[in-house]
């Protein structure tokens, strides 16, 4: 879950009234059905946003909302990855593992994912960044999509520019659309660290969504891509759901509307989460200062991604030990889908991570890194 | 589009405003996700009512939450029915055609519905009643599922409780299970016109929602079914949604843990209807004494289904002509999903239906049914 920033919650909160108060705008929240492309005044509101901010060339056709962005995977990836007939079955290629673990299970056939093992970049002693090997990716007439997430759930990585125009270009030159998830990234929430660009174009697929931003029981994902990518979206939407919710899009179209979408992620929700990042990050290396312990460069998102080189204990087990101890950490073993059983095997390394979520109460993730460092140290030792 | 019931709207915008007064249940309505199976709380609240009202044996863990029924359908469609491997292809049965015009594309492989010609009762001159031909049902091992709606958009069939009884034990015969589309149905909105008893047993997989009630923007849909299936269907939310917005069981909590839901459906969702379904049908039939037109027997739902038997023009030549006079309906033939291509050709009926809605405002409706009644004079008198 994401963290509950006062300031945030109250904006929503006051809008929500408004809502409740005004009997034309509630009818609308709970009574008309929306389109399956979703509310087209905030669509509008979207395309402005980013045709104003960004230059992205997009008008409202570019546009389809959904119940959050895991139902955006899941129709992106069977539009474009799975069985087409008997002889064509396409793969999503993730250019880039670990990857997000609500991919693993999204494709109503078997394979849809082939994963490939990133360049691992020694920053400093405790500090590592994984960058796409470029050299390994195979792409030929298997592959349907190419999609990343950036920032990344697990790891916090953030794709450097040259990185998103490479593939970009290798997405162009075999001609199937480059996906990114952007669900933690920008515009918005922009719980992204570091200095990058927004990318789109008519053969990217962007995926936004308002979760991170405060509002994830209320289930709004956002696709921004070529016209007739958001006209099959909509066409899925109206087969599985009907419509899609009225309500993300009403608490958070004035929001769109006036911009304020923006300086909220730059002013609160960003800074909320750098923070935590900085002091949590600075705070594990302390603890882990003679351990042979690393960290992924924190660039984003809301999670620390721990290294235990050569650790004699593998993730799940540590997962276990932690679990028993108070201690609830995701092993990072679940976060490589698409990666070849051979892969998994021969590579230590995807038995030797865990996901670390640091957006909580201060006080526990303290005690939690504290924990985790004590029965980490316990591991090496034995 | 469902009525605004100015008492019903009233109830849910109080509802409304105390979430917005209370931060505690606001940070759970936007802040928090739930489970794959729904929010937990709710779904106690309707497990209990369903045992208290009807001594239906269900508990919590026969009960999950999809974003709407549109959803539900789709995941119960393709769990029960579609590619299994290359030689075990499973077919929904529908043994009632017409049928709900929202399945006809929830198949991932194409065929996935066998519908079944309804006999046809005469009950007056100006009504008849759509009856299962038990005789011509084929059940094979191609079946996966038999499904109906009860109440029956577009017809307002509502099936007798025989029928029920009937179906319930060939599904059960035939090892599969029997899908009822109660979105229109028991325990509510009960836009039920007819005495009929509620059904539901291990075998038996009941569809409700929320929207007839006058939240089709909430987009809550509730599957009460035996556990193995209700564990199937969290699975396939968790993949395809991640979760379900808590929006619709926060704002209908109360209603439900009070009972309060039923006397609403009861005294005021219901009579709203039904007195506009009397109405509309007097008035149509008054309109048509002189036609060779008949109404399908007004049990349920919000809609008269219109025969026009014999008429030279046919249905979606009707649609077109009502159109350019400003006067919406669907033509018939949108809703027979699942017949046969050589059912449909051969049987004329398919083709001199249409739907009509007479939810809306009354002096439209009236307006909508004499330009609806002097369209068919002309068709008939060329």
């Amino acid at each position: 879950n994401p963290a509950h920033i006062p300031v945030v919650e109250e904006l929503f909160r006051d809008r929500l009234a408004e809502l409740a108060n005004s009997p034309d705008a509630f009818r609308r929240l709970i009574g008309i059905y929306d389109p399956p492309q979703g509310e087209i005044d905030f669509i509008g509101a979207i395309a402005d946003l980013l045709r104003r901010e960004y230059q992205w060339p997009v008008s409202r056709k570019n546009i389809a909302l959904t119940n959050g962005s895991q139902a955006a995977f899941f129709m992106l990836f069977n539009m474009f990855g799975g069985r087409f007939n008997k002889d064509d079955n396409k793969q999503i290629l993730l250019p880039l593992a670990p990857e997000y673990i609500g991919y693993s299970d999204a494709g109503l056939n078997d394979h849809l994912f082939r994963a490939f093992k990133p360049n691992i970049e020694r920053i400093d002693q405790q500090t590592f960044k994984y960058k796409v090997d470029f050299d390994s990716l195979e792409i030929d007439k298997g592959v349907g999509a190419i999609c990343v997430s950036r920032p990344t759930n697990p790891t916090g990585n953030v794709l450097t520019d040259k990185e998103v125009a490479r593939l970009d270009q290798l997405a162009k030159q075999n001609d199937v659309p480059f996906i990114i998830d952007g669900a933690y990234g920008t515009p918005f929430p922009d719980l992204i660290f570091e200095e990058v660009t927004p990318h789109w174009n008519d053969n990217t697929v962007v995926c936004l969504s308002l979760s991170k931003l405060g509002l994830p029981a209320v289930r709004t994902g956002i696709v921004v891509a070529r016209e007739d990518i958001i006209e099959n979206l909509s066409g899925m939407n109206a087969v599985m759901n009907l419509s899609t919710g009225s309500f993300g899009p009403m608490l958070a179209h004035e929001l769109v509307k006036s911009g304020e979408i923006l300086s909220l992620s730059q002013n609160h929700v960003k800074p909320y989460y750098a923070e935590k990042a900085v002091w949590a990050e600075d705070y594990f290396k302390t603890l882990c200062r003679d351990l042979p312990v690393s960290l992924h460069k924190v660039e984003g998102a809301m999670f620390l991604w721990v290294w235990m080189e050569g650790c004699p204990v593998d993730s799940q087990n540590l997962y276990e030990r932690l679990k028993q101890r108070g201690v609830l950490v995701v092993s990072g073993h679940h976060f490589f889908p698409g990666l070849s059983d051979k892969d998994k095997n021969e590579w230590r390394h995807s038995r030797e991570c865990l996901r670390v979520t640091y957006s909580q109460d201060k006080e526990k993730v303290k005690r939690g890194l504290e924990v985790l460092a004590d029965t980490l140290r316990e591991a090496y030792e034995n």
